[in-house]
């Protein structure tokens, strides 16, 4: 008999889901439907389970043995409870998720795991995407926010109580400007979207140009691939933040491989250039040797993918 | 038959050397012995393998079997090879330490493993030190170096060529001071003690104060306990550098432990006081929650206690 992984990525707009095929790795099946998060955490919780009952149908009906089950969220995830989730509004405090989800869920055989999507994305990239092959991966998701995701010695490492990897929220300039997690010179405070598009404005305005309304980094990219000289110029500024950054983790952690995505990523060489040029200037010489900083490949389904890797029982990495 | 863990720690002026209890990780036998490294790596390879088939016949002679023997060098080791030694003189390049100490050894049956010694150092707190009875610990020895060493789930975490963990060449401030590795603002140029030295000389300059001639961090120190101020506001400003630091570990790694341990921790609370206190205001709060940070103490015993664990088949921590 066939078997599958199952993986949810719970997201502030939609719910990603995917079922891999547990030998290839392969998506077999991938859906998408919409959170609803504004009906509160009990209707998304009931969405949450009313998508995992369906796969399961789907996969019986193919003749396919959903072995485990993994679902991605933002936020703080520890023992299957979900802390500080930015995007679902109403989820205040601690939501013991798993503990509700498995509720709706009466008769569930399937082992159920909860994780960080930023851990999701790092471990879909290492198995399925950009890092395979690679034991020691280091994940960085750049957007409005930076998260971090670390495969080490071939495993996910989540540190005491899950709250490892948050890379965004280290320090490269302590007296940098302030971040909103109260750190000052986070990495998610100079390199974030945030700060992209501030950097932008402000050269902007240093060069008596006129403010650009509705300005994204999306849009800063474009501009740059037109030869917006401020756009180049932002995200060159942005991109040798971010090797700063880089050359820490190379000399933390010791990678093969820093894999990049997120929206932020899609700026591509106009901020990994001059983010790689920084880093091999920076790190140890023998930590910056065989190095690979990749692109992110699995693009928006990376955190369905990585949830369904999650209860691999034996998440060693294959070389294939 | 009682069985041993044999652990040498190769320094720049001493050979420090341990027969451990393997089952209670205790010390049954320690010695010291000089390196002589002004003679060249081929007399400090003979005299340490002098050393394992001195302390193999002492085990013979006490009935007890040596089942494994490690080493603990500065530098980067991988593989056996021993790189960028900084207290060996005429090391240059890379020296294969364990070929070479092995071919000294003929017909040595047990297996002998080599690895830095900050690596060393975390695993000796972690399993029989100030981290006992914890899975995640950040080690960190701060000296003339600061070095760092990784307990990750309860194993030592070494990155894909032996180069992770150093810990004291991530930056915390981009623009900085050049640091000897080539990075700016990295730990070691920011709370390293030619920094602390370097804080001392500035403020008592600027206070107008007569220089001290001959000053070290020691000095600096017993002069902070009989409340020199600027004994004490350089200590405490080297303890707040630090402190941004430990936050970067904390979001990091998420640990249950970090201990500090070498030469600069002997300044105890001055430093290790404002540093807690930093970190706490800048990690993330549920990475702060239970955080444990310890005082090493094992001494300058670490270094070889922790190469007599670098073999254990099965270096997951105990709890007793």
């Amino acid at each position: 008999m066939r078997t599958a992984l199952m993986g949810l990525d719970l997201g502030g707009t939609n719910i990603k889901s995917v079922l891999l095929d547990a030998r290839s790795l392969k998506v077999i099946i991938k859906r998408q439907i919409p959170t609803l998060a504004h009906l509160g955490s009990g209707a998304v919780i009931r969405i949450l389970a009313g998508e995992i009952r369906y796969l399961l149908r789907v996969a019986g009906s193919k003749n396919i043995s959903v072995t485990a089950i993994g679902l991605g969220s933002a936020g703080l995830v520890n023992r299957g409870t979900v802390r500080n989730s930015p995007n679902l509004p109403g989820w205040q405090g601690a939501v013991p998720l798993e503990r509700l989800l498995k509720k709706e869920l009466p008769g569930l055989k399937i082992p159920l795991t909860i994780d960080n999507d930023a851990n999701c994305f790092a471990l879909a990239e290492t198995f399925c995407g950009a890092g395979k092959g690679f034991q020691n991966v280091v994940g960085l998701t750049l957007g409005t926010g930076v998260g971090g995701g670390l495969v080490l010695d071939g495993k996910l490492y989540r540190g005491s109580t899950g709250g490892a990897g948050e890379l965004g929220h280290t320090s490269i300039k302590y007296d940098g400007p302030r971040c909103l997690c109260g750190n000052r010179g986070c990495l998610e405070a100079m390199v974030g979207s945030v700060a992209i598009v501030k950097r932008y404005n402000d050269l902007r305005f240093r060069r008596h140009l006129p403010l650009v309304p509705d300005i994204t980094v999306a849009i800063i990219s474009s501009r740059a691939k037109k030869r917006d000289t401020a756009a180049v110029r932002t995200l060159a500024e942005t991109g040798t933040l971010l090797g700063v950054g880089l050359a820490n983790y190379l000399n933390t952690f010791n990678p093969q491989a820093v894999v990049i995505g997120g929206g932020v990523a899609q700026a591509g060489k106009y901020i990994l250039d001059p983010a790689i040029k920084e880093m091999k200037q920076r790190a140890m010489p023998f930590n910056v040797l065989g190095i690979k900083v990749k692109a992110a490949r699995l693009g928006p389904w990376a955190g369905a993918i990585g949830a369904a890797l999650l209860t691999k029982s034996d998440n060693q990495n294959r070389q294939d």
